[in-house]
């Protein structure tokens, strides 16, 4: 990978937000993005299997972090160690890029079905951390289950607020919620 | 209609379990589980799609039970009101096809995808009812999603018993640790 690629990616990621916002996600072409990031296609296709990709690789790099931090992290109390391991993962997700996937998936039912399988996805992922740290099913899976509903509520949330605030006070607030849901 | 045919449907689901069971989900057709339950292929397919929704029609069952009970009850407490209103919904569940149920879709991914859609699909009804009786978000999503939690973690723990349990108080005792994990 060529050393100016990291930014090549930022940019295709702007490049294809833009044009699901101006034309719509099915109307758009993986050539398309390419052109206006500046790149090939064939570098396109290097970074992302298809455009639906575009929107799903940083879910991806999520899963990843939060399975590291989980990994490391106490899990004396499995439902705050899912949730701060997610809130630390989601840290680095920025607002501006946030909005505008939200609305391209929101207006696509097969999106929406493919965003759902990643939440499955994660919350699959941090149960069996959970369990290899020692942590017996089904406490692991209602732990993970429970805590990834938490970040999900807490997104809606933090992409919908009009003017930008921290995703990370949106979690806390979320976390109280079912404190006080289940209390 | 004809007057014979719930029982035809009863006998379709059994017949389709038993096959995918001894051939493989892939490898079994409509034709041979109409062949096997002693009915037409017109009549399996005046009852089901295809050959997987033979597995989730009673999941959409679930879904609108679930909802019917969850519009009539109390939803002071929305998680116990989601919990209950499954609980009561899933009473008709017959162990002896969970079981076969269960081990087929535990072995094929793409009906694991499928199981994990209606499991999103049965938390955005919840949700959308508790909306309808008064309940706002982010508590409506937060009590459907880990209402759902504690069904699944329920229903995995019961299959899998050994012997023959009831499905009401391995769902009591998932909540019972949903509530220790958040303690």
């Amino acid at each position: 990978m060529g050393r100016w690629e990291p930014n090549a990616r930022g940019r295709m990621r702007h490049a294809a937000l833009e044009l699901f916002a101006e034309r719509g996600f099915e109307q758009t072409t993986a050539a398309e993005i390419a052109e206006r990031a500046g790149v090939t296609e064939r570098t396109f296709f290097r970074h992302f299997t298809d455009k639906r990709e575009v929107l799903f690789a940083g879910t991806e790099q999520l899963q990843e972090t939060m399975v590291e931090r989980l990994g490391e992290a106490s899990v004396a109390r499995p439902l705050d160690a899912v949730v701060a391991a997610i809130a630390d993962a989601a840290s680095s997700i920025d607002l501006d890029l946030a909005r505008p996937r939200s609305a391209v998936i929101n207006a696509n039912p097969s999106l929406l079905e493919r965003e759902a399988l990643k939440m499955v996805s994660l919350a699959r992922a941090a149960a069996e951390t959970l369990r290899e740290r020692g942590v017996p099913d089904p406490a692991a899976t209602l732990a993970a289950e429970s805590g990834v509903a938490v970040f999900r509520a807490a997104f809606e949330v933090w992409v919908g607020d009009p003017e930008p605030t921290r995703l990370a006070d949106r979690i806390q607030e979320a976390l109280g919620q079912l404190r006080a849901t289940l209390g």
